[in-house]
């Protein structure tokens, strides 16, 4: 026994969030139950209507309970440039960076045939009818700098090209304001081959 | 925009949880939507479930859904000596130590006249019946030691006193297994103060 048995249930249920183990469950359970019941209520009603009701968006994969997007169906983007992203956590950092117009394609994963994840489990077939039937002039790939979302965006790049279309990857390097001692050696290897001229 | 209106609600509903920022919110409820949505759904159930019918023990005020919790209604527990903490959390502390074998009373708070807690939202009347009217023999205090918790603790040995019961307070010092160079200064005097002769 540690606690009544639906404190107990309460403080397992709160585990399945990644990142809380059993202390931080149970701060959160008496959080809950002795300051904030009303906002507890509250996410339990959002939790039930979110888990039933997302989906994924019917062009880009991403998560959503509308069947399109507010991205997609947004007119004022240029749907000729489309951004190949892993998760839509990505697509929030292209959208808070800021500059991108475009739209997105997300993978929802990347490939990992030793999982049983091939090119039909993250859209790869949706994702090349649409560049071949609308008017995609450039396919932008940011797959995660990974071994997977390496081999992910060289499988994606193979297909693309074989209908006609332009296929970047955005760069890699040295992020802005870090300071070169603390840049890891495969990144600044991987800067220092990708140098361009400076005009 | 960030997300559809939903995922929106979502991570801000998952910010009523102590600790959780804007991103881990936002983790946590990409991990529910694509990875684990049946465990979500079932925190859900439990969630509201434990807001709607947890209360608390009439006995010792902890939080439970029973109107008598496990520690008071087991006839095992020695009703003579009476621990009075301040949360149900300070309780499990207590019962996972293992030594203790007599009841609780939990304030669920401390004194806090600033805030408009007083005796009574504390529960300090319904103490002090029960130690009239039952057979305590001695109250341990068991409140933190900070400027609350001893006010608090002082407040509760002048009343009980006064009804010839016993009181005594758990030993503060250095803890066990604790190097003394990085112990505070205030525990380290409290310590020296504290000290008992060597039998």
């Amino acid at each position: 026994m540690k606690f009544s048995p639906l404190i107990d249930q309460l403080v397992q249920g709160l585990r399945c969030l990644p990142g809380v183990g059993p202390k931080s469950a149970q701060r959160m359970a008496f959080h809950l139950l002795e300051r904030n019941r009303e906002a507890g209520m509250q996410l339990a009603e959002v939790l039930q209507l979110a888990l039933t009701q997302v989906g994924h968006c019917r062009e880009c994969h991403t998560l959503s309970e509308l069947d399109i997007c507010g991205i997609c169906s947004d007119t004022r983007r240029d749907q000729h440039m489309l951004c190949i992203v892993e998760s839509p956590g990505d697509v929030l950092a292209f959208e808070q960076a800021g500059s991108y117009r475009g739209v997105y394609f997300v993978l929802m994963g990347h490939l990992s045939p030793i999982d049983g994840i091939g090119p039909e489990e993250i859209g790869i077939n949706h994702l090349l009818e649409r560049v071949q039937a609308s008017a995609v002039s450039e396919v932008i790939l940011a797959t995660n700098p990974t071994v997977e979302g390496e081999a992910t965006a060289y499988y994606i790049t193979e297909q693309v090209k074989a209908r006609g279309v332009l296929v970047s990857r955005i760069a890699h390097g040295v992020p802005l304001g870090g300071e070169l001692e603390f840049v890891d050696s495969g990144t600044l290897a991987h800067a220092l081959s990708g140098r361009r001229a400076v005009e």
